[in-house]
């Protein structure tokens, strides 16, 4: 089945789509963008879509409208957008709910992709996890079927669920993100290369992710090692922000010896 | 140039460097524990070596003697061991000083792998970095030889500087596994799957790994998103240690934008 499908918004996450949408054979028959410059560079670079900056869709030819925007900008581009007869509408945030779409919306959804989107980097999208979520059981159909066309691993969340794996995402990925970046900076500050550890971080993740990280805790916390702990908080003594981060988390460790 | 080698101790490390050394055509001559159950154990796998669990080596024909154990026990092995005249030992600790050589041992050093050793996961030695240092010129010429032997990648480094990398280690790979496991408690009270969040761990690891942490924070707090923060904290209200950890690394992460 092939789809028309307009993008609200034109980010990573909608230029992401765009790409596995029509790897997929789907149509992309407009972009929207409030800034008609990030609309057109992202039309472009699809096989026939029109840019435009106007959220009146009555006239186009799309029967599924994806808005990857910011969290933020969700609700007011709903209570602006005009779409044709029986089309579906579907948002790809992870926090916000899908009581977002009111009672105007009768085919509205959620069509959320758990992954990281960066410009020039292309994902496998077979293996992303897409969480799904409807108000009918037409935006259901269409939703599954545009799903399962880009991707194996369809999951059906409320959006609590959602917001709950959102939150791990955010525990996960964004925290180990800054716990790099923090380390980056206190081993810049003493002249040592960063990059020394990147073997080991690619090492300990991917033991993590393949034995389960109930089995992959090493260090001074799980050995409940006082002394190299202390060592280490006399290290960071010039850096109150990362002792901080370092006492806590070795808390938190410690907690699983008791 | 081949060595003979005696392994003092018999646990990850030890198992990991054996296969190293004698795969670089180095041989194993003897392996001590305290335990003489686990040094045969090793010393099985190697292709001619002695279990042991005395620490008299005078008359062993080893010309270098690793001591891989717990940071712990290092100054009471270094305390009751015996060695052939000539000979240079080494440990592998990222946290112990080499001042823990006490004059007694003429060539003594230090010989860091930094990585993460676990049972039936083998290494690609030749990325991982080897930390030096050496009391001797006598014992550099030699740990520098045998390093080489293992790895493409030697870093000459003092105590200190070597304390803080070990440092950097615990806050990059330690946290970030307990992160995970946190994160993995939190969904399975939930009855979500932890492994939806697989593919988008791996990804941006390897982007952070690739483009430097410093380009590749995404998430609520670099975007000072403060009403998905706030839902987040509500989220953890029954799990009040990974509710501290989120609030503090959220907050270090704001401060990233002023």
């Amino acid at each position: 089945m092939s789809y028309k499908i307009a993008l609200i918004g034109s980010g990573n996450v909608a230029r992401s789509l765009s790409v596995a949408f029509e790897d997929a054979g789907h149509f992309i028959t407009e972009v929207y963008s409030r800034d008609i410059k990030n609309a057109r560079r992202l039309a472009e670079k699809c096989y026939d879509a029109k840019a435009t900056d106007q959220l009146d869709f009555r006239q186009s030819k799309a029967s599924i409208f994806i808005v990857a925007v910011n969290d933020d900008a969700i609700e007011d581009i709903l209570s602006h957008i005009h779409l044709p007869q029986e089309s579906v509408i579907a948002h790809t945030s992870g926090t916000c709910g899908i009581e977002v779409f009111s009672f105007f919306f009768t085919h509205a959804g959620v069509f959320y992709p758990l992954q990281s989107f960066s410009p020039n980097r292309r994902i496998n999208w077979n293996q992303v996890p897409i969480c799904m979520e409807a108000t009918s059981s037409h935006a259901d159909t269409i939703l599954e079927g545009l799903a399962s066309s880009i991707s194996h691993h369809l999951v059906y969340l409320d959006s609590q669920q959602r917001k709950r794996l959102h939150l791990g995402a955010v525990l996960t990925s964004n925290f180990s993100n800054h716990l790099l970046y923090k380390t980056q900076e206190f081993l810049d500050e003493h002249d040592l290369d960063f990059s020394l550890l990147k073997p080991l971080i690619a090492e300990t993740l991917s033991k993590a992710l393949e034995l389960g990280p109930e089995n992959t805790q090493t260090g001074p916390a799980i050995r409940g090692d006082m002394k190299t702990i202390r060592e280490h908080l006399l290290l960071l003594e010039e850096d109150k922000d990362l002792q901080g981060i370092y006492q806590l988390l070795t808390e938190s460790i410690l907690k699983r010896r008791s």
